[in-house]
């Protein structure tokens, strides 16, 4: 174990007036972690090495993955391939011989992006753009929508600008995610408001549709769709995401003409609830099978791509994750479950259900994780749970090759686990895979298993694993 | 600066036998650490951020790089393409302005792969393999070579098989990279013995060629060259490298008929050497500017692809850092060197070349830093020098965000400035991004611009100049 570095989180520090007294207390705690690791050292090190060792020879991950990605495909809450997902998750499970697996039914949104939409500048070249109808959209009237276009940066500007200048026209949300946020995921909730409230904002002073630089972090032309959320009792407008060089095109032709006109076409559907499923494993605990750990991805994604990373990456790791406690003849305390959720993209109804369902059966949940950031390499792990949990994983960082975890960060969770933390306070874990690509692709058509590299995949899944293994082992 | 984690060696705890004492001496050390953060704070904090935003907006390196690939192309020593690399970095660094840029003139070998090689399953179905000479190697006789084959898994399996078994035949060194490595430097420094010492060694036994699988990390059918080093007083064979596909169709004949034959045919030629050059550009320092800091990548690559991660982003990167101080306007105490170094590949004569000069003209040399492993997403720096200088390092770490830059490893530099650190005990410092992708690509056709992710490789810049930015200020 050559080049372990032990962490200690400044807010320690930061919270300690007297040094001396908290310096000794932070040579207490770490006398105590060095201690523990010495304990430790003989099983653990040995099992942590064969989680990774497993993971990265037998690829079962990337196996499992390419079968969804390329047999099943992308899976929106309603659709044929959601539907299939939940089937296949099921009998992977089954025939992985978990001790049981089951399905809990839940009614999700069928929304239906309907025939390829299309953007064009209307007048001169009569440009097409690249464009795809934000997730909920209304559709345009069937022969289209043709307007002027108002271009702003933010939702602010539509107050300065007025209904006078609003009515009527489409409103074209432009204002790119900030390159400069380290993690791309701040940079994405940067700029995300403009997809998620925009429509409705807009529809309140009067625009009759709404177009948004896609919200992504790759200076190409791919639309990036996501959900957007309708205001009760404002007027629902069609709204689409165009590509990054579309954005271009058409700011540059309401630099040249500012009574440029978009011609928008959109026939989405919100049809009727249609039923669906979280789909569940489990390795019940030999000691405490009452307590109940849950690692979960989202077995939905958009209706573009593969829905790779975001998550068919997630839930295969969930699986993987109890596959390697089998595979290596661990028998669990606890009981850990594989969750996969349905519906995290366009409402949370799977998360609800989960959480509606533990607390109805009475359930203990220790702790939940959920893995939704991508298939990318190990950075850290986000946790919200008392310090004296971060603190107890944070002694465990050791084990760790620091290529891999380098961290424990306080806070961190995910969209499907927030309603059990919501509901039965249950602590949360997030998995932080490197961000840096993830919003290149993110709810794109580029979003394919071929993004997916297998090693950075299974590195997160036997990360993940280590973190449940020491969880299970010792309790938070 | 949220979630900043403080890191500490155990390899301090390790040697500390007297706990109460030692725990002491890392409070004491703690304390420093948070008030010199807390002095440094005010500017340091502004300047660092400063790197990464300029950095991740302009994508500077990102643009050079482009070039470099793309109109540029593959630099072998002694080749047209290295020639006009060795060019257009002076001309680059020249209108960038820097205080100073000139070459060193360097001699370096000049190894011509000829035409493109043939590999071929003799019998049967014929089966062409992807196939690329091993650098430096000799040709087959003009005709091609056809010949047994047989195959061991490493090279002492040459002893026991002997020279009747193995005279006249060629021999096939097919053990694969192990995956289970997390770093994969450790996966292919475990393998490419069979590259470098194999052909010599098996020439001994009076093999009349050698191939081998390629020494890489991917399960694709794309050949990974590489220099080969022939030993004085043993024949000279030809030698090349299968892709990972075509060596397993190669062993699988071999399993249905042990006498299965391989066609070669190679033209490489070596030529007299030709004149070359390592490129310098200085930012000079203000107060100390006899005391240099060289930073560097080497600017020859093999003859396959761009050489974007090895090393034309190396390269790029060393360029920046010192664009990145001239563009923030700071001012260096010490002179700051980029140095893009000639025939890292095949003789290492720019490095040697560096060194020597570095003697003869008494320079100062405070540090050396390399970027020679890919554009790859920033993990840490590798640092050989005492351990007082590395525990300085460690006390910078809270400046860095912890995706970017998150620990200070014992041990490490490149080969380029590995001449210095031995002629003058250079301090050195090796930049160590994440490893998962890099021997997929490494010395194969599959080196290429399209691979390298903008943010990825400017986060390598903006770390190495903050790095370099602290050496600057604070000395070692």
């Amino acid at each position: 174990m050559k080049n372990i570095i032990l962490c200690l989180s400044t807010t320690l520090l930061a919270t300690c007036l007297i040094l001396p007294v908290c310096l000794q207390s932070q040579a207490t705690q770490l006398a105590e972690q060095k201690n523990k690791q010495a304990e430790l050292n003989l099983d653990d090190t040995k099992i942590i090495k064969q989680f990774f060792d497993e993971a990265l020879t037998t690829r079962e991950t990337y196996d499992l993955l390419d079968h969804l990605c390329n047999k099943i495909g992308h899976r929106l809450s309603g659709s044929e391939g959601a539907a299939k997902a939940v089937e296949w998750t099921a009998k992977v499970m089954t025939e992985y011989g978990f001790d049981k697996v089951y399905k809990q039914d839940v009614m999700v949104p069928n929304w239906k992006r309907g025939e390829k939409e299309v953007a064009r500048i209307v007048g001169g070249t009569k440009t097409n753009l690249t464009v795809l109808a934000l997730g909920m959209s209304v559709a345009t009237p069937g022969e289209g929508l043709t307007a002027e276009v108002v271009e702003v940066q933010a939702l602010e500007d539509l107050e300065s600008l007025g209904e006078e200048k609003i009515k009527g026209r489409i409103v074209f949300y432009n204002r790119a995610a900030d390159q400069r946020h380290i993690q791309t995921g701040a940079a994405y909730g940067g700029a995300v408001d403009q997809r998620s409230a925009g429509p409705s904002m807009a529809a309140k002073y009067g625009a009759v549709g709404v177009v948004i630089r896609s919200v992504g972090t790759a200076f190409d032309d791919v639309p990036h769709t996501g959900v957007t959320s309708y205001k009760d009792g404002i007027p629902k407008i069609p709204a689409a995401a165009l590509g990054f060089q579309s954005a271009d095109l058409l700011t540059e032709a309401l630099k040249k003409n500012p009574n440029t006109k978009l011609f928008l076409k959109m026939s989405c559907q919100t049809l009727e609830d249609a039923p669906s499923h979280n789909v569940i494993g489990e390795l019940t605990g030999s000691e405490f099978p009452d307590e109940i750990i849950t690692i979960g991805g989202h077995l939905d994604s958009w209706d573009v791509g593969h829905g790779a990373h975001d998550d068919g990456a997630g839930c295969m790791q969930s699986i993987q994750v109890l596959r390697l406690f089998q595979k290596l003849g661990i028998k669990p305390k606890r009981t850990i479950r594989a969750v996969m959720f349905m519906n995290e993209e366009n409402g949370t109804r799977g998360g609800k259900k989960y959480a509606e369902l533990a607390e109805k059966n009475k359930e203990n949940h220790l702790i939940a994780l959920e893995s939704d950031a991508g298939a990318f390499t190990p950075r850290g792990f986000g946790v919200t749970a008392d310090d004296s949990t971060i603190d107890k994983f944070r002694s465990w960082l050791p084990y760790f090759n620091q290529n891999t975890i380098s961290y424990i960060k306080k806070g961190g969770g995910g969209v499907d686990i927030g309603p059990l933390h919501r509901t039965l306070g249950t602590p949360t874990i997030g998995f932080i895979p490197d961000s840096q690509r993830m919003f290149d692709l993110h709810h794109s058509p580029s979003d394919v298993f071929s993004t997916v590299h297998p090693r950075e995949l299974e590195l997160g899944t036997a990360s993940i694993a280590s973190l449940i293994y020491f969880i299970d082992k010792y309790g938070l």
